[in-house]
């Protein structure tokens, strides 16, 4: 089966990505294979067999394959990825959240630090920020900001997939999700910012939801965003430390309150609120703790895999139902219509559901 | 213009139901317009003239055309919908919500009865309940729970359309409006149970939500359906009378700090909570004045015609996405393959966008 360092040109299966059309985030471990990857892509069992391996490189490269765009990756993309679902499933998936200043990346290193080198985990970071460019320093983009986590044996970071519809990123980043959890990483952290609709896509592909907050002047839950305190599991008061403590434990009860006037989570969690300070690398230790004590919590009262086998059902058909509405609202005669019936509808000439019947008629007669 | 009196069954409008049919619910105010209804429907003109003339029972019937569910009658009553659409929109548009139990029936007879004899206004009363069976006593469905309001002279008051798909109800009660207002109602209440999404499908076809709660044992916040609150404009703490009214103070300022706790509304409103006593009339007013500032409010700042111009767009749009997502999975490919494709996505066979690309290429390449 293995045949990673093989050379296979010729084989119909030969498609793929060099390592330098592939922009691998992680250092190559494998001199030898980093020197044959230069001249020759990997065939699909070469990627299989790597990724199963825990090969970072050819994971790297798997995942530059999934966020190809070009039909030939895809292709052999989607049958990596189909080996790899079997091995995939068995890590502790983790959304993180929070408004750009809250520390969200010295958090994760903090925790990535304290999961690799305490726990002895295997850790993935990935993201979604679906507006970012990479070159203007994006989350996860700058990899200075986690230079230690970036170093470690253990830990693999990956940027977010380049500007995209948020449903393009979001496949990609759960499609790399499968990847690394095939590779051998239980524990995948996803970072966002709270950008459009890429909370709820997060949420709908974690286990975990932690919002990192910091103490303001009293007045912080009105900055939040609507809907996303009702997502989180968890909520972390991060720069507790120094002059900031007392503040910040006024934040805690504060959002304590709030949580507690919510309607009880599906999961039947009651979401906690601690302290922590990256920096100080204070609260680490309990923020892993709830993690861990949320995931006992629902493997026993069932709704793990429940959330799971929805969040699987979510994708399939948030995915239809994303490709069938482009499809529509792609259509040339529906292009040119749209604007004219609305501008009807708005002027009252004709009513909401006549505008609507009049696109939909144009687009299934035509 | 006017033939409302006239035989014109030769005429190509000739289209309609007659009262009969019609299961008219407002009385009928004119007994030789019953007489010749009963043997003749009416034509498009006679509906379009009742209405504008406000006549109650050629609204009834106008109403009834727009729920039926026969070709020929969607046909005329869309053409009545869009001569009445040119007289429509001068209305304030209240939606009322709460569990069973709060009272919302007897707060709406009350409010109802007030604007009608002290405010000098004309009330329509309709509902939305996806799940109603009219036989089983659905909300409105029994009449008699609005006795008073019922006999009134301006007050309409029509009960859900019969059970059918969130959509196709959310359409028929919007056409209704439509219809309401062009025959001078200047106050539309649509009242709904917290059935599924029916308070999100009320929520946008109105300018002003209101939420009716009772006292509680000081958990009622527990109760309350997730996102219900950041919808609401406005809360009315029910049954605030007797033994009642101290439990009801303390619910009240539970419910104002709940409300504080929330991101600011996009209107810039802050939603007010109120006592009231639909029994005892009490709190009846309060609860006017405050929908009547919040509309002063909101027509200075500009986010009146704001948000009824969204709500025209959100139900093109939203009727749009409905209709093909029914295209998609009605299909009989689709629905053969449908199962199958989600067993083997949470079998971990093919992943979810695997799993949703096969569909699509199912529907689009057959």
């Amino acid at each position: 089966m293995h045949y990673r360092h093989e050379h296979i040109e010729n084989s119909p299966e030969f498609v793929g990505l060099s390592v330098s059309e592939g922009k691998a985030n992680a250092p190559i471990v494998n001199p030898y294979l980093k020197k044959i990857a230069k001249k020759s892509p990997l065939s699909i069992e070469q990627y299989v067999n790597g990724i199963f391996d825990g090969d970072i490189s050819v994971l790297a490269q798997a995942v530059t394959l999934i966020e190809s765009s070009l039909p030939a990756h895809q292709k052999v993309a989607q049958r990596v990825l189909e080996k790899c679902l079997l091995g995939a499933g068995n890590s502790i998936r983790i959304g993180i959240t929070g408004v750009p200043g809250a520390g969200k990346s010295t958090f994760i290193e903090a925790l990535g630090m304290y999961l690799i080198s305490r726990k002895d985990k295997k850790l993935a970071v990935l993201a979604i920020d679906p507006s970012s460019e990479r070159t203007k320093g994006s989350i996860l983009g700058d990899k200075t900001r986690m230079e230690e986590l970036s170093a470690a044996q253990n830990a693999f970071i990956r940027p977010s997939p380049s500007a995209g519809s948020l449903g393009g990123v979001a496949r990609k980043t759960r499609e790399t999700i499968v990847l690394c959890e095939a590779a051998g990483f239980d524990t995948i952290i996803i970072e966002t910012v709270g950008v459009g609709q890429s909370e709820t896509a997060v949420h709908s592909m974690v286990d975990f939801f932690l919002l990192i907050q910091l103490a303001g002047t009293g007045d912080e839950l009105q900055g939040i965003k609507r809907g996303i305190m009702e997502m989180a599991d968890g909520i972390v008061i991060n720069k507790a430390d120094g002059a900031n403590i007392e503040k910040s434990r006024m934040a805690q009860s504060l959002f304590k309150n709030a949580l507690h006037l919510f309607p009880e989570a599906e999961s039947h969690w009651t979401a906690e609120v601690l302290l922590a300070s990256a920096t100080e690398k204070t609260g680490i230790d309990k923020t892993w703790d709830m993690i861990e004590r949320y995931i006992d919590f629902v493997r026993q009262n069932g709704y793990f895999q429940q959330n799971r086998n929805a969040q699987s059902k979510y994708w399939m058909y948030e995915t239809i139902n994303e490709q069938i509405k482009n499809n529509f609202y792609n259509n040339k005669k529906i292009k040119d219509l749209l604007k004219q019936t609305e501008n009807q509808v708005l002027k009252h000439k004709i009513s909401s559901f006549a505008g609507a019947q009049r696109l939909l008629d144009e687009y299934f007669l035509q």
